[in-house]
């Protein structure tokens, strides 16, 4: 789907916005793609961040899905809006073993208050790239601080 | 509800799985009690685990909902089995700022294959206990690695 | 959790609410409890809202739970307001067969724009209740038709 | 994506479990398409389905998608499974109004005992198809009744 942003400075907002999102930064996740409805983020695995079987945590997983689908939903809000997570829900597809996970988030619904997001999770094994856990994620339009703190 | 757990060392299993979350020492999650049915899990707030606006990252919250479900649904699991996350939904119900996070995972319904859990998480601030999300989990019981590596 | 609606009028604006849900009334559903912040919708069991095993469909299901969380959210919502589902996660615990489905939904969390509901789902079965879903929401505030159209 | 389906005879199964979900056939809702991993069912409008606005009731659209996502998993069974819903989530992206309701559903993983779909829902408006719903579900490969009945 091909979406017109309403800020022009959209690409510049969501890196701000990322670079201030210090558990980004705490597990290694970095911010590879940035178009008007469309997000990528990539993990690199590192043991530190794995679950009892040594893969990685399907919470950590779903954090940097989340911030995918926050960031594709922030591309095409308008100038001085924020934006917040109302919910998500993930399947895990297969275990999150390999050397990268990259997440790709991208808007199926843009509304005034609303977006719909989905992010499908893959996981770099050699030169291909496995499912290994997809997003539906409810975004919300912040216009004012009273939203975000209640 | 009141469980009858079909391990009775079930503490000491839910422990030893705990301890090889690396994701969960990483972000200095504990494990505060576990009861047949029920884990509950704290995570201590840190500015490296927050968002943009300085509140625990919804995914981090998740991370530490989903163990808290996983464990709850361990607890009833018979001996040699393992938990796999099959799924969750998360909604978001108010920012995750404040001293600790507690998530309460329980079961809601324990199947031979399909385990069903929910969880609350509460931020505490002063004396209270404020919620800050809720997860319906999907969990499956495990009994051999193949199931686990796909 | 103890609320106070908005609107001293939520049981009518209810009551006339769910007599336009012809879906409601299509596969028999009847309003039977509406309270603030807490709506219960009964469903008899009949053959003709079946899946293939002779249980009640899990749409149908979904369909009663979603109408409880629905009305629940809006007997807290001020005065003019029309509710509208923005989505909902069903969890099946069990199958749906015995003479009545009765689905309790309850706000969880109620803001000026989303309200968060979860609505749990028992079979009548003799003199017992055998929880058979439970649903966690999100429910939407609308003020204008705009809203509802788009 | 191209599924080997394990049962050469899945097309009647589908249509032979389809014919007794009575709730289908109540509501108006026939199978239109029937591909290996692939299922479409369309449901026309009629105003006895409808919600308080005029629109499809969101439960109504749900076990449509719900159906459609059961037989995609169905497609792609050994011969003698059933299938079940374990969970399912609905985001409703438009309100569901026009000449037909369209849902597809399409598997994303198909596992020995867990299969997890996606589906989306289209309603015919003149020669467009407008989304009003997508369903991301977690469906269970049964193979004897004792795990159908709990």
């Amino acid at each position: 789907m091909t979406w017109t942003p309403k800020n022009p400075d959209f690409r510049r907002i969501v890196l701000e916005s990322f670079s201030k999102q210090q558990a980004m930064s705490t597990i290694g996740a970095i911010l590879s793609r940035v178009e008007a409805g469309h997000v990528e983020i990539e993990l690199p695995y590192h043991e530190s961040l794995t679950q009892q079987h040594g893969f990685l945590h399907a919470g950590i997983v779903t954090a940097v899905l989340d911030s995918s689908c926050g960031y594709a939903a922030l591309t095409l809000m308008p100038p001085g809006a924020g934006v917040l997570s109302v919910e998500f829900k993930v399947n895990l597809l297969a275990p999150a073993k390999g050397l990268v996970l990259v997440a790709r988030g991208r808007v199926l619904r843009a509304g005034r208050t609303i977006t719909v997001c989905q992010a499908d999770g893959f996981m770099r094994v050699g030169d291909r790239e496995v499912p290994v856990a997809t997003m539906l994620a409810t975004m919300m339009t912040v216009t004012d601080r009273s939203d975000v703190t209640g």
